[in-house]
């Protein structure tokens, strides 16, 4: 790291962080230009707490060299993460679609849309039996009922399954179901969470938080891989900013970044990003050709009756028209669907 | 709530939305303008799913007249809340100041603080045995042993305690321990962890997620409410911005916001929005000024050997001259310190 | 428009906005809660002042029902514009592609870029010969001597001329050599400038100021279009948000988004969005995909030795790679390039 | 400045950028880290152009050391600046108060609020006479006549006026009618404006950009002050952000950053930053016992007919009170009103 001191720092302050550095185990470097002094420290000590320098009189600020994630950055793996869903490949050349409701609401409702989106090629079944609610009035998920719906879903279609979990004492209850845990938006940062969904095997779906920096994301999938579990799938749904006229800004440059930062598969949420369907067709073409490695739409069989998220809900119809307009594109930029 | 139908509806999609808010037991009213057609549907139905009338056909958007939260607003109580901390009142004439450091390290720094912070005229002593942090690498603090060097500082000073709890699972443990149970900001919408704490009368600081609408941190506070505990004090901590000079922007007019809306008292926490020592003075006396009904304020004895947030932490001493400082701002707007 | 009244106005608060409303022309329609009363006022007052409506005692807020632009939206024009720059139209089933270096730095480079992008199939050059820039020590373009150049250009390759006017004094100038008088993004809110540019039937290409929403773009259209000319070609350039990884986040949802409120083109700047080349290749993609009706990219002979803006200036090699590329994928959504 | 190479930069790629800063007159450095190599470049190269620098090969990033403003910081003139219109001193010991309506609308009532603005004890009289307004079809000022209908309030009150300018045509004449020349937050980065301005010597008011950076805005004084005129006063006015609450949120920290950075006197515009009258007095004292040293606010006879803005306007009556209650918050913070 490099260490700015102010143009007032006396020899003594500069003198006083060296010496910090030193005990921390850091060999210093001090460059003194014209009007300031920078001290640059080396040695890789992202384990430790270096906060404190920046504290010390005469300091102006750090300026970190180093990223603050290993696992999920490209420093010790180079090639891209391919993860495996029974047989499904999420970040090869293929481009997966995952799609479903927001919430199970019933058997029926449920294996209609499920036989729906498998018909037009979807390959993972998406449903929330945990929903997590900006009103404590709104319908929170029918729970372990939802789980035993998507899997006899799963048992019908052979799709598999993506549900999300938001307490840490379900995860072992989801996991037993499903097939890939999602890590919603609003707990991207629920560290307890996601250091538990790192102790197992299973994929997680890891949402970006609706504020969360791309840095942060990356930190947050850290903590996942940390524990053990090399299987996150990054899912990109929009990010909070003052324009209004979508739910949220969809920020289709996070596909390129990661790519450059990370080995990680990543794919689009355009259905949560728009926050009406009207605009999951185009945000659906527009996230392939940016190179995502899949989407995660929703549909609903009738979203005029949908508990949560109707308006942003697909009909099956209209799915099945957007998958056959997808796979040109896949192919345009060199991958199928 | 308002049914704005486009331009372009037909009489028939009109009548289908008409027929559709009746069979939800809506009272219609429709509104014949030049261009366009709305219809006010009238009825509280906040517990009622409504999402899928935006999906009907012919309908453009839809205009909620109601605030979504009932008990964290006004319509049912006018009166401000004023929280009770064993003596301490929250939320009255007096501005309250809760100090301390951002975690726990040791017995014998956290004691020095608290007396110190005592002295100068803190009413209750904060501190992190469980911290939720960016990094899986920082330290993650000293959970049950931080508690129990927490309770005796209480014993020590007769400061009251203010600690945070990140997980469902740690709530019972936390609130044995604490006398105000806080919520941070990344937990905000961490819904099952606000009912869990909805669940005990024992007061409840809720910060202020970093990209929350003010809107939604009400509705995180219905959650507590709606469980039946309600002794919730509000804590602006800062949003995220584009600007980068502070760590997050304070939202300052928050204060007369939530005077407006609620009944809660807000309380600030400078340290925390502006990431710096150096602003803590200078916001810490404007938010007084603003209104706010408390501070929550970083203090460590030894601010660069902290384990977390050192550079965000004033020392005892310009602890106490802010202190000093902030007694006649508050006697200017009529309340004591 | 709707008029909310709060919950505790009185009968004669509401009687005396209903007067102010009735004095102003509107009809009003009145409908009473079983908390809160709203008025709707049914008229198209889009001219009139109407702001000191909602400072009247009970009045809680106020709700527009009709967008505030009319030229730029689809009530009075449901057919795409078809912008026409000499045999180039932008708008319709082609995708145009206009491109070249930030600034003109001299004769030679700037012939040799432009014969490069024309080889690769760009239809019209940019160049900036009036630099707004961040400092006052940084270039500011060549004035006219730039726009000299650049007809030289036009002269040698046939290809069409887009530049940036930065003050009401230059427009006649600017005009009477380019194609195509840009707008930037910095300028976006500069009505003076707006009205100056209307007066003419120069097509304008108006970039979306860094936090300008849609509504406020459209705005800045309606001040061209309402001075009589119809040529506006819409530029989204990316907008302010709090991630850093990208100079700007591109909001690619704002396509869509247009193609919906409006009937004026729109096209894409990834140089300026991403603020690196390394983006450019993925975003171009993405963006014809999405539904753009073209691009505008910085390309420069040697981006090393470049003025401004080098860093996301695609090399000439790069650019004809991306035009090759971007061919199947704009035939893959039914277009051509 | 310093130069980040990436983890795979080669030893000839290191050379290349070494020998590109040598020829650009730096000094450099090198520092060989265990994963990456950092090469500190010495030397003031604010004016030059080093923009490609960050394109050449194996370079990861630049991070600058020097601000890139020079008189607006505090290397030269480390003492705060104190900005003279007449006998009022904004800077100074004295919080100095500025009001008046939005928009100039006849002599009648704007010489009605001048005199009510007088006896509560504002200084300086505000008022528009050529108004930016984001609709074509809203009121747009009165232009010359509103000048001199300023001019007739000054005669008959003595307070001194500051005014918008929103063209460089039109810098003389308002130059030649008022005391301090406004700049709006929609024409921070109007270049062209604040050069014309910048050669005058009359004090300027800089508003900050709805959503410009301290340092952006910083550099829009840079060029006011590069061409000669020293007396710029910054007006913080609030961002734009998630949040709607409030129109804009108003970013109190601002204050002491300026105040860190900058020599520059810093006011407060409570009244755009709210977009409401309602918060305008907590959001006064706040900005004084912050550290302003001065505020701008709106006030309107009857805001109910404002042609402009009216309901973020107070009453000369509301106005008279706060003026009472700032008083003492001034003395707080050991400043006079």
């Amino acid at each position: 790291m490099i260490i700015v001191m102010s143009q007032n720092a006396t020899k003594e302050q500069i003198e006083n962080v060296e010496k910090a550095l030193t005990d921390l185990g850091f060999k210093t470097h001090p460059i003194v230009g014209d009007v300031k002094t920078v001290i640059g420290a080396i040695g890789d000590k992202r384990h430790l707490n270096t906060n404190y320098i920046s504290t010390m009189p005469g300091v102006e600020n750090i300026v970190p060299i180093m990223k603050p994630y290993k696992l999920a950055g490209k420093e010790l793996q180079k090639n891209p993460t391919i993860v495996q869903v029974g047989d499904v490949k999420i970040g090869g050349t293929e481009v997966v679609v995952m799609a479903g409701p927001c919430a199970i609401e019933n058997m029926e409702t449920y294996l209609e849309t499920a036989e729906k989106v498998k018909q037009a090629g979807a390959k993972i079944l998406r449903g929330g039996a945990f929903k997590p609610r900006t009103s404590p009035y709104a319908f929170q998920g029918l729970e372990e009922d939802g789980l035993k719906i998507m899997a006899a879903a799963r048992e019908a279609t052979g799709l598999k399954l993506v549900t999300e979990v938001v307490d840490t004492r379900d995860v072992e209850l989801v996991a037993s179901y499903t097939d890939i845990i999602q890590i919603g938006a609003r707990n991207m940062q629920n560290f307890r969470l996601l250091k538990e969904v790192g102790m197992y095997q299973k994929p997680v779906l890891l949402k970006r938080g609706v504020a969360a920096t791309i840095e942060e994301w990356l930190m947050a999938a850290e903590y996942i891989l940390s524990e053990g579990n090399p299987n996150v799938i990054l899912c990109e749904r929009g990010i909070r900013t003052y324009e209004t006229a979508t739910r949220n800004t969809i920020d289709m440059s996070a596909i390129p970044v990661i790519k450059e930062l990370s080995h990680l598969p990543i794919i689009l949420d355009p259905s949560h990003a728009a926050g009406t369907w009207k605009y999951v067709n185009a945000l659906s073409k527009g996230a392939i050709a940016t190179g995502a490695d899949g989407l995660i739409i929703e549909v609903h069989s009738s979203p005029d009756a949908a508990l949560c998220d109707g308006p942003q809900s697909l009909l099956p119809s209209k799915f099945e028209q957007l998958m056959k307009e997808l796979a040109p594109v896949a192919e345009a930029v060199g991958r199928t669907l």
